[in-house]
């Protein structure tokens, strides 16, 4: 059973964050809220996903495990106005996810939950390198390094106090180096991992609207990406594997 | 003879009516003013435009039938700036279209009346169910529903005085409920019949600036939709053929 | 050895104006400022370029010939925002041209320039029929004539005193003429060429910008667009052969 009541907007974002790694998703809804995790098809990223229910205006729900269709779900909140209430709901013993708004009633089947991939663990990971910086920087970043590359390296220089981001093309490169004042906070930790710009890329779109996100780094590490959505009531992390450096 | 001058604009936007169904057609001048009848290829949907003596600054012609490449015109009229004045005219005895808008002069050659498929009869129709409602809530209804499906009925439920639209895809569906408050007026008529997307789409374009459109339906039967140009000065009527119901 | 700074969209203005016509070309730098002269594959096109040293904040330059590849410079200046300074620079004995801006730093591996096809010599050309006109309203005719045709014909027509464009498709033509109260200034000499709408085109999106666009053209000759960009500290000349009227 489910009975809840967002902004349109929020929901979006949450849905979005998820869209860009996988097409279908177990969400897991209980008193605390709606939680997801979910590992793209080729292994290399996982997002995370929590929505407390004051992220909701009505939130009540009885524990259960929802077989989303991502990229439906997707498409039908695409079509409601910013700013509108969006009313979801799942009546008792139902396969349905019935979503409403203005004079629309959308109702959507459930996936069997049995025939999405097991969630996956999160993983203990020693990331000693953390940087804050803020969301559009670092989607600017990634889509200059796409200009010369389909891979990039994120690093922490220690010595120069800098966050810095390396990529190189058959022929040319780009640096970005950004220091104390470009950083909202940088740990004095050496780091370097070099990561696909293919996946960065698909984060970046949810990531530009951040006003803050987390990074953690270490060497030939994976990296994390930690950022608020719903006005600091729901959290998305994304991880992603490193790509082997060859030289 | 033809000798016309129009508001781009008003012009525009009589001509995307057409080309919405139709690549060719006849336009009928005479001193009643403009007048076109066509069907799609399919025999699946028709159009219909009048615009009247009044619906032009100038306008004076004598009694023809013009073969018209709809396509070529809506490309050349795409390149007059808004609101500027569009002169039309055929000298006695020519088989060329002349465009004049500011420095340019576009000269197109009239296709042969003959080689246009007959103009089509209009057809009696009994649609008792009459909906009077906003352009653009009707083209946000076609547009919400091509996200579940290619097909999507409308109809009248006259005990929950409701005008309805409902698509159905594999696993999920939507539906629409317009009440009293949501239309400008409504039979209390039992109606319900089912349609092609595809065309509603192409005629949305459109049936979207319009600030009312008169929407007559039956059971099983086509849907009409009428609505005004050129501020009142021209019209448009819309006629689709249903779809079987596959149940 | 170079060191330079320029206003970003002066610099992105210079580029484009190249990019229209070649993917790799050949800048000469030296106390002069920076010019290149270039031919498209099928030698039917010319650009030639000059940056003044006034063009940019600043200028130092050792003689010396660059091989560029135009196509990535054009990218990675798609990344700058507009109004920032861009340092260009090339250290002494250096074969990489480094861009910075912002916290970004791009090395770009310069071409050898004995790769690139020969700088083309300037061809000795009367063209008197000289015509001064916007930059929008050249490229506006361009655009109106490419709904007919592939081709369009420039002239002057003495007598009228107009310059003229005209476009013929296979059933279709448009003429424009302007006549004094259009063009900045018109000789009276007897011109007319054909040409692909093809390479005007590509031309157009850099004159569009242009105040002023003089335009030399002859009998049967090639025509020249000269413009000025970066605020009168550079100049772009475009010179494009004529076509075969075929009657």
């Amino acid at each position: 059973m489910l009975r809840a009541t967002i902004d349109a907007d929020v929901f979006r974002e949450a849905v979005d964050a998820i869209a860009a790694l996988v097409s279908e998703c177990r969400f897991h809804v209980d008193s605390e809220g709606m939680r997801t995790r979910a590992v793209d098809t080729a292994n290399v990223a996982m997002v995370s996903l929590e929505l407390g229910p004051d992220a909701f205006e009505v939130f009540e729900a009885s524990e259960s495990a929802l077989g989303i269709d991502v990229t439906k779900l997707k498409n039908i909140i695409g079509m409601v106005n910013r700013g509108d209430p969006l009313m979801l709901s799942i009546p008792e013993e139902s396969q349905r996810l019935n979503l409403a708004f203005q004079s629309y009633q959308y109702s959507l089947t459930l996936l069997d939950p049995n025939t999405i991939r097991k969630d996956p663990n999160a993983p203990t990971l020693e990331l000693p390198g953390k940087v804050v910086i803020e969301g559009a920087k670092l989607t600017n970043a990634i889509k200059a390094a796409a200009v010369v590359s389909d891979k990039i390296a994120l690093g922490i220089d220690p010595e120069a106090r800098v966050f810095f981001m390396e990529a190189e093309g058959d022929t040319d490169n780009i640096r970005l180096e950004l220091g104390p004042d470009d950083v909202e906070s940088l740990a004095d930790v050496k780091a370097r991992s070099l990561f696909s710009l293919d996946y960065l890329k698909d984060m970046a779109k949810s990531m530009s609207r951040a006003s803050q996100i987390e990074i953690g780094i270490g060497i030939d590490h994976p990296v994390r990406f930690t950022f608020e959505i719903a006005g600091g009531k729901g959290r998305v992390i994304y991880l992603l594997a490193p790509r082997i450096e060859a030289d």
